[in-house]
């Protein structure tokens, strides 16, 4: 058994890991901008899982059976026989009907934090799942869906809006909070599932495999 | 700044670390079933903020400033005039009136599975906060709270039990899963705060310090 990872996050591949999931990651090259363009009238929920789809084609499409395995096999797995599995994941962070993506500047994150301060935002994780070996055009084989979280965000002084903003972390991150770092101080609960809110959900994962046949177990360390 | 840990968690210590808390561990020493001899009649929420209590005196006890500050010397602090502060923590699992702690043994962590499969329960995480410095017998001041959160299990089959336990994982873990660990692909959702299921809870750490005057990026690595 193999995973690859259809994406760049280190957070995601942390998740995967930290729960013993041996995986590796190669992100996909998607212009995320053209999908979203066609995409206009979706909700959020939608278009994180249509951009999970992409990602995974795409992954699949460049890569394709014969290239996926010969890149596994530079990451040291020899057994050619065994099934490979590519994971696409897409996040979006909704709050009072509006999508924020990366804040970026530091100006940015200040007037972001001012709106989150003591309320809740939703942040959605679509995930798709392609079997390589058994996908083909005509079968079209995919599991795909999307994990939406309620964060509740602590009530922020201006101090702690301006020292998290300081230390960077949040330019970078979609909605502007990072719930497994730094900022993980200034969430005080969430609903849902916590890995999503990362950015990949284990127990999606899981439930998605065993849709193909197939128990975490098998992709798990040893 | 410096802030120890009563605990020899590696979890509680890789959670505060992971929020980028710098943060050195000193167990303490306490005979928990002694203390919890004298609350027979106490909820859990109550039994794991005392055991936080106790937990971060007797490292202030057995320590005491001198000692501590030349513990914490060893670990590379220089700056004796910074405050010192003890945190104590305990967890507790509880799930349909009744308190689970350890399995021990892959066959109880088999049937704890069996009931928790598909349900919901709830951890209690206790905290204790002390500065050091500050604390005497007579001012006894010290700031605790517990942070209780629901978990989600997902409907596991009896070979993700078998393949669970045989991990090792939920033997010596309380309640028997590890939410941060491969425990996590069978948790659902939660409602409540990670951290605090994991064992420490960042945010209610932020809100202490606060009652201290204290700002958590005060404790934030560089």
């Amino acid at each position: 058994m193999q995973l690859i990872l259809a994406s760049a996050s280190p957070a995601r591949l942390e998740v995967l890991r930290n729960a013993g999931v041996d995986v590796v990651a190669m992100p996909a090259q998607v212009d995320e901008d053209v999908v979203l363009s066609k995409l206009t009238s979706a909700t959020p929920a939608e278009k994180v899982r249509k951009l999970a789809e992409v990602k995974a084609l795409d992954l699949l499409g460049s890569a394709r059976k014969d290239t996926i395995h010969a890149q596994i096999g530079s990451f040291g797995v020899e057994e050619e026989q065994d099934a490979v599995y590519i994971l696409g994941c897409d996040s979006m962070f909704e709050f009072e009907g509006n999508v924020y993506g990366k804040p970026h500047t530091a100006e940015n994150a200040v007037a972001l934090f001012n709106k989150l301060t003591g309320k809740s935002g939703v942040l959605h994780t679509g995930m798709a799942l392609i079997c390589a070996q058994s996908y083909t055009d005509t079968s079209q084989e995919m599991r795909s869906r999307t994990v939406s979280a309620v964060v509740n965000f602590a009530q922020m002084t201006d101090a702690e809006i301006a020292q998290y903003v300081d230390t960077g972390e949040p330019l970078e991150v979609a909605g502007g909070f990072a719930i497994d770092g730094r900022g993980g101080a200034f969430i005080e609960s969430i609903q849902g599932d916590y890995s999503a809110i990362v950015g990949v959900s284990v127990n999606a994962l899981r439930e998605m495999l065993k849709e193909y046949h197939e128990d975490i177990a098998n992709f798990w360390t040893p």
